[in-house]
């Protein structure tokens, strides 16, 4: 559908994590190509600059600062004008590896396609997305730190915010404490929450009250998808400073861990927070809220078991589940507040980033993510 | 505890299902004697006349009219007090069959202990229950009337109100059309919902758009309990009264109930309820609601498994799954609010009566039952 003579043409550029030149096709209608020449961080959390647009998009121009989101906004379904959704119908969770639009894929290698990632591909130099996956902010907002809100800071937050609506003064139990965790606890702690406590199965954690490191993280396996990875992991000192007050580890209890939470939380907590992927321990986190009006929260991604069970009672006696998969945030709609929120200090981006590391330096990432050493480390890619 | 000499004493009356003479002891400290010569119907919904008080007990006096409750309110618990729960901690669910304050029983059959059934006991010319389990009532209110409200109806109403907060012109399916399934479709009319679908596994419903029959029922089974049954079961043509708008037949479905569901409300519905007590049932309905904002809510008591599972990826996507078992009313508190409204027309519940039988016939009413010839079958106890 390029029609003009200036329109996009195909470019090449690295993708991690074999790092080869491949073939970034133009933006189609309605969709924007992002030259990722500033830093993002691993997985679908990333920030850029419009390198092109494709037909009819007037939102954005090249050279605009952008944050990408993996799910999309519309504007115009069903979904999109409840008021009530996250998830459009139109540019909603993307599976398949392909652009919302035509079913193709904008990235060749050697002839053959090559599949998106949640319909960002952030491990790409350039990377093409609808324009519905992204969200225009001001260039004086340093990209190389709110690309964290473009997902799992954004998401916890919200998660506490939106989805579970955190009461001043009540008892918050997280299990998981990664970047998505302690973002929940950043978020309880800002609205009033007097207990939060942390749910993690680290054996180097809480040595003088200081959680050492935390190994959880989530994958997201999907067909076509040549490489797919997110991930939390949290090195030493700052869980305090998101809110964290206590910290439980599973290994170390005699009992059940929904046992001992409900031990020290006079029969359970107000508010449960999955943030590891683990159905079973969906169902735990389930058991650790009160009878009456406990809430449980689903945020992880499940690798392994997709299922969860309960037992019917717990939720006869008055438990809450629920769950989202972006902090019940409406992409296009909200994260500019978010955004303006840390411009203006009222929430914390930039204590979860314990690294930093330049693109070609990416598998090295990988290395402090398995050996439990980070809890976001941003890749910068070369101007 | 009986310490004067006008003291209640030991009183023998006919209980079923057996029809035996039992002996029915004083009622202890801060328990009410209730003589049931008033109607009551199957199961713990029962109405009465208080016909002896324990010490300490100032809210009642012999010859009160009251409404038994299985749930109690003792008023001061953290639950009670907290303003979010009905599940009082000192009077909550029973399921030793036992008074809540000495953990002894009140009825005894040949020189042997007979338990007590939900706190109520109400197949029973007499019984004894906590202050905390009844709510007075006026002497103008048709006990044989309002006994429904003591659970099913109240229950129904209250997940349609109080637990899913259904709103003007959503649509909802409710899963299990007896006395409980068509109690919620009542609040939910009264609320404004535009569709309200029934789902119900019953051949012989929906004859020229009129529902005959529906076989769901919920049994209770405890330890210690020599008899306990609560039963729902629908004859003929009052559902589009409460609000039935339209009838699904699974039986009849070529394709699981929950994508037909999906395939006639765009996608899902706004409202789910499980009133049958099945686990998988469950599961169906949360599948059956829609994406971003469907609300399920568990009412039926499982019979056979008890455990419900899903998948995770159900409440990533934004549903909510929740549960009550009283509709979410503190009993003391506000079923006089209920009374108030029958009387004054706002809800109805004569239809949902069916039948009337005397106490003798009772096994009549079971045959009913299992006939699924009834909705509710209220049996009157001579004076």
């Amino acid at each position: 559908m390029a029609s003009s003579s200036s329109a996009p043409q195909v470019i090449t550029c690295k993708e991690a994590l074999v790092m080869e030149e491949v073939e970034i096709s133009p933006p189609q209608p309605l969709e924007i190509r992002i030259k990722t020449i500033f830093p993002r961080i691993f997985g679908h959390e990333a920030s850029g600059v419009v390198e092109s647009v494709g037909q009819g998009v007037t939102e954005f121009k090249e050279g605009d600062h952008v944050l990408t989101v993996f799910l999309g906004e519309c504007m115009s379904c069903k979904m999109c004008k409840s008021g009530k959704s996250t998830i459009c119908q139109v540019l909603g969770f993307e599976r398949k590896g392909l652009m919302h639009s035509d079913q193709k894929t904008r990235f060749m290698f050697k002839g053959k396609p090559v599949y998106h990632y949640c319909a960002v591909s952030s491990f790409s130099e350039y990377t093409v997305v609808h324009s519905g996956c992204a969200v225009k902010i001001s260039p004086h907002v340093p990209l190389e730190k709110v690309c964290l809100l473009s997902c799992g800071v954004a998401a916890g937050i919200g998660a506490a915010w939106n989805v579970a609506d955190v009461s001043k003064g009540s008892t918050v139990v997280i299990f998981g404490l990664g970047t998505v965790g302690l973002s929940v606890a950043q978020g309880a702690k800002l609205r009033g929450a007097s207990r939060i406590i942390g749910v993690d199965n680290n054996p180097r954690k809480c040595e003088n009250g200081t959680i050492i490191s935390s190994p959880s993280y989530s994958e997201f396996i999907f067909q076509h998808v040549t490489w797919s990875l997110d991930f939390t992991m949290l090195v030493s000192t700052t869980a305090k400073a998101f809110g964290i007050t206590e910290v439980v580890d599973p290994n170390s209890c005699q009992k059940p861990i929904a046992q001992v939470i409900k031990g020290i939380t006079d029969g359970g907590a107000d508010f449960c927070f999955e943030c590891v992927g683990d159905s079973d321990m969906l169902t735990t986190a389930l058991e650790s809220c009160c009878d009456g009006w406990g809430v449980t929260v689903a945020l992880g991604v499940p690798r392994l078991k997709p299922k969860m069970s309960a037992h019917y009672s717990l939720f006869l006696k008055g438990r809450t589940l629920k769950g989202s998969i972006f902090g019940g945030w409406k992409p296009k709609s909200d994260l500019p507040s978010l955004v303006e929120k840390y411009m203006n200090k009222e929430i914390q981006i930039d204590d979860y980033i314990t690294h930093n590391l330049p693109f070609d330096d990416i598998n090295k990432a990988f290395n402090l993510m398995t050996e439990g050493k980070c809890l976001r480390c941003v890749i910068h890619i070369p101007r």
